[in-house]
């Protein structure tokens, strides 16, 4: 199967399973669950839950018991996307081409959504759980969305005229807000897989090699990028006088540092042979999104 | 041992794991701790955990293996309130005697204090998950503090206005809120203790009458309480036009249905003899409380 192909599938098994869920009762709480699934279900990359089944397939083939696992951690990045937008925090009126989720729902509804995909992450997941090693990925995944992975990164972010003042700052913050996250798609798909030790070791390197260069590629998609394609404003970090990779380095070595991360991280995937076809590619059409 | 000796000692204990379970790092994310221990550490009752405990203790003597879950309870409980107390949901200035976690550090991270709360939550029973009975305990209280539970009950608590018509609905409400949690601090306990499945449901009853009392003793106390002893301004209630329990009894009945309730609680542990001294004084204790 060509990339595209087995991309395109990945996604809609992921959206099928997000889908089908947050199961809609009857009862007065519902309106909770379609201000969840609005936010869920919006269309997005897929990003997390595609890495950590690419990661899984390195090792066995049928990834159902993994699916619960991979839906996991879109929703926490679900959760994660709906708080930081609040007025409080970055006050996004816009996310993936539709109003922001308290803009629709309202502020308290928009916490209390967010908190509901938090918890039903681990419902989920821990739903699925029934040996050591699903208890350990669970672990990795509940580490990487906490205060020492994508919950510091945000405080870090929100602070970030205070304590972010070099690049060396920055790379801080990012393997905390996204990368934790990223490294953990692709670290719990292994272990859910059965990787050994030394092949977790080369995947985590892959995974903090493409993290930082998604960033990256972030901030200059924030300057350069087609509104339309991604769905939000551009050059609202500038006007926000946000600190970000283009702080430091101009757009030319910006790129060049995308490629070069991405060809590290492409380099720790050598002992995986053919194997890691599609982790190479997924790597390499990181570098040449739009959105 | 007597009951007050006994409860003094477990909330000691708690206590004294609470203070030790954040570990506050020299990182650029480190003022999360601060905001997260200023809750978590302000003197509350320590009712959920006490109650897992004592449920646990029912079982097995040496309860060092449930305290992570005691713990993470304490924790979900915490970031409840922080989240409660934001402007957009109850927007209140007091907690415990103290100025609310947003007035204190402000909203964003209050917000982040909570998201990063309720993951510990998780992180710390995870790390102690080492068998199917511990998965099974750790289940039942991320099912509880979902949306079909804590996070639910808020949700209808907020919207009260709209949904909430008639003495069922309270009732309903109130089963989600607080009830949810309670009851599977106590199941989650005896689940973790080796209970049998009828002795698991006779504490869910018990649970679930002790859960609706405890609700409508802090409708009383919120119309009858001390404030120095509350923590907290009463009449609250009554100045946002709150629906509670004395919306449709007056405060004699409303007494009575706490003690009726209490009574039936403690008649369903009958069949656990002498060994359910604690549990029975606690129900006791709960209808006594000034706060």
């Amino acid at each position: 199967m060509d990339f595209k192909n087995w991309f395109e599938t990945k996604v809609k098994v992921i959206d099928e399973y997000l889908e089908e869920i947050i199961e809609v009762k009857d009862n007065p709480q519902s309106v909770i669950y379609e201000a969840m699934n609005y936010s869920l279900l919006s269309g997005g990359k897929r990003l997390r839950p595609v890495l950590l089944l690419a990661a899984y397939e390195l090792f066995k083939e049928d990834y159902a018991e993994a699916l619960p696992f991979a839906g996991a951690m879109e929703m926490i990045h679900t959760y994660s996307l709906i708080h930081d937008d609040l007025p409080a925090m970055d006050d996004d009126d816009y996310r993936r081409g539709k109003i922001t989720n308290h803009k629709k729902f309202g502020e308290a509804m928009a916490i209390l959504a967010g908190d509901g995909l938090l918890n039903k992450a681990f419902e989920i997941a821990l739903e699925a759980v029934d040996s050591k090693t699903k208890v350990r990925a669970l672990n990795i995944i509940a580490e990487s969305s906490g205060t020492e992975g994508m919950i510091g990164g945000q405080l870090v972010d929100m602070e970030g005229w205070r304590k972010i003042s070099s690049l060396e700052d920055l790379k801080y913050m990012y393997s905390l807000k996204t990368g934790a996250i990223i490294k953990s798609s692709i670290v719990a798909g292994a272990i859910l897989g059965g990787a050994r030790e030394e092949e977790i070791k080369a995947l985590e390197n892959y995974a903090k090699k493409i993290g930082i260069a998604f960033q990256i590629k972030d901030d200059i998609l924030d300057l350069t990028g087609n509104e339309e394609k991604l769905g939000k404003a551009i050059g609202s970090d500038t006007l926000n006088n946000k600190i970000t990779y283009l702080t430091f380095k101009n757009i030319e070595e910006s790129k060049n540092d995308v490629e070069r991360l991405t060809e590290e991280g492409i380099e720790s995937l050598r002992i995986f042979g053919e194997k890691s076809f599609y982790l190479v590619e997924l790597a390499k059409y990181l570098t040449k999104r739009e959105n």
